[in-house]
């Protein structure tokens, strides 16, 4: 599957061990681009934003063009308090110190444990095989792999996309990869990912283009329902293609490749949702207001009895119809009809009159499938992908620090 | 335990099988009254009310005494439409004829599978066995533990309290049963609670009575977050003892006693939740604002990594920041201070600096302890009781059906 992956001109990528997981696995990664870049990000809605969400956000309200994105997993530098802040400092300096630099040129994230103190100088060590791993000059797919491994935390495998497409001023590529598995929900908990294109683009532009589709994609993903103070999607655009893009035809084109990336990156981590076996797809149509129905959709998507019954494969409606029941929304009951791919499970609020068991339990079988909620009360719809909640979820998360 | 119990005067109980469960297990129960007793009750919000919700719902607007109340599991009648509004009338008849009352005396409650079409020919069945049970004179504890495990689900236990308080116009009882055990939210999640009390009262003060206790007891318990079609709690006060309960002062002790019954059951029924091996208090205080207060106490209740973290006895303080930080209420992280019991974790938003990990994990050892969050900006608290998430849970409710 990789080798249709496409690889953006003008960065280099690292990934080391620097001794912050166990057992030598891969956890600092490098993206460095060959000249500045225009940067759009997202960051956490959190009350309580880690360090390097602190840092990036600065940079991104001051409008810097960016050369590099430094990314560890193992610990979040999260609730650290000022010292927390003093570290993601340091590291910004050392490491632009190594790349003749400036400190403010550098992106930083982290993910892993909350609360516990940053490890600075094992960091700071890193850094240096970070920068003779570059020197080494590992290109292409294998130096991406890398650096897509070193941010995972409980995913089981990197996450890659990379596409080409054609513009009115040529051809142009886009460059992702993420991380997530556990704390999934809207507002991309505990989530990093890292779109990289070559276009040339004015900054505002790339900075709504980003909003627009990370709403579209990234917060249409529930794992647990959780939301972690360090997600963080990052966007940037080198120009080394020498395509500038400003018609609204070429932008178009540039939004529609951001989202296809940002969506295929979502897809693998729900895919990789800790524990999980299947991705569902709840869609909730025929709602009066896109509110409403983004509301239903979130009360099934995150109901914990349903992504159970997912796992049983079990085609238990009555879980669906109960969560949609205390969404908060008004609705009329009988006018609700759910189905599970093309089966037809209740109509009107009640067991459809054809409907089978066996007919339900088949494509809950299946390792992807959709439900889709139509409220025959309106023209409105929302969809979230989601996945199931099973005994690997709470082996994962019962012992992941020790 | 149950020699403590003390059973109100002035009813009689029945529990049997009638065959809705599987194995000879009980599964259809009565609670009759010697006379017509004043009712309250509160209902679930699902927006997909069961058919005896609609049936109950109705008695209690209009006013009605009630003499019995008649409760099976194994079937929730919910989302059964029409057919299912139908089949609880006519249990309703057969059952006031079999007793000599009028169907509008009686009360009934469903619970178990939401969508089955209602058997209504193996209930009416089980009214017969049911009468002939009461004519044989079962009384007492016996009865009553009967009545209370026949509507049980995947409740491990029966829940039976019962006290006697003192009145300036007497001695009097109060005698309550629940099942519980998953859905266990907000707002009475799949739980049915029948409390019973040999008081004379007026019935808009009986139901203002209870609606506060509710709000103060099963609405400050949550299991796993969903909420069922189904949720009752009913309360009885049949004037036997011959107490009629008007002023301020008696009726203070009353209330106190109603929430003292009402809070011990809804207690029962966490540390029953499904699979649930810890009962963790959590409390919010410091809080500016009740709502503000209670949003962060339920955003951490229920967040799914936080109750694995419970099982895992994992002091994974991050987890409860996070939580914290997404619940949508704006705070200052440089105030907020946690506590496990009586250990200091976290002082102003960082791990404080006496805190040791092991003090933590003793804590967490317990089978039931608290967390505190003081977010010292007001004077405004909330508190719920929880459970953890564990892999028995995951078993329940993936093979519930099955």
């Amino acid at each position: 599957m990789y080798e249709n992956i496409k690889i953006c001109p003008g960065y280099q990528f690292a990934g080391i061990s620097c001794g912050l997981k166990a057992g030598g696995a891969l956890d600092l990664a490098l993206l460095l681009s060959d000249c500045p870049a225009v940067a759009a990000a997202v960051f956490t809605q959190n009350q309580f934003p880690a360090a390097p969400v602190i840092w990036g956000r600065k940079q991104i309200a001051e409008g810097n063009n960016l050369r590099a994105a430094l990314i560890n997993s193992g610990n979040a530098n999260a609730c650290t308090g000022h010292q927390g802040e003093v570290d993601v400092a340091t590291v910004a300096e050392v490491l632009a110190a190594a790349l003749q630099l400036n400190p403010v040129d550098i992106f930083i994230s982290s993910t892993g444990v909350i609360g516990e103190p940053f490890p600075v100088t094992t960091v700071l060590k890193g850094i240096e095989s970070l920068v003779d791993n570059l020197a080494e000059k590992i290109t292409g797919f294998r130096a991406l792999e890398s650096a897509a491994r070193a941010i995972m935390t409980t995913d089981k495998s990197p996450k890659i996309v990379g596409i080409e497409v054609e513009t009115s001023q040529g051809r142009v590529t886009l460059t992702g990869i993420a991380k997530g598995a556990g704390m999934i929900h809207p507002d991309m908990a505990t989530m990093l990912a890292y779109i990289l294109t070559d276009v040339k683009i004015d900054r505002l532009i790339w900075q709504e283009m980003l909003h627009r589709v990370v709403n579209k994609s990234f917060n249409r993903i529930s794992v647990d329902g959780d939301m972690s103070t360090n997600d963080t999607v990052l966007a940037l655009a080198n120009g080394v293609s020498g395509c500038g893009l400003t018609t609204s035809s070429d932008l178009e084109i540039l939004e529609a490749a951001l989202l296809q990336v940002a969506h295929e990156l979502a897809v693998m981590i729900v895919k990789d949702g800790e524990g999980a076996t299947k991705a569902v797809e709840i869609k909730v149509v025929g709602a009066s207001g896109v509110e409403a129905a983004e509301k239903i959709c979130r009360s099934v998507a995150n109901s914990a009895l349903v992504k159970t019954a997912f796992f049983g494969q079990d085609a238990n409606w009555g879980r669906i119809i109960a969560a949609v029941g205390y969404a908060g929304v008004e609705l009329d009951p009988e006018l609700v009809n759910i189905s599970f791919d093309q089966v037809r499970v209740v109509s009107g609020g009640v067991r459809d009159p054809h409907y089978r068991e066996e007919d339900g339990s088949a494509v809950l079988r299946q390792p992807e499938f959709s439900v889709k909620i139509d409220l025959q009360s309106g023209e409105d719809e929302f969809t979230l992908l989601t996945s199931d909640l099973t005994h690997d979820y709470i082996s994962i998360n019962a012992d992941y620090r020790s």
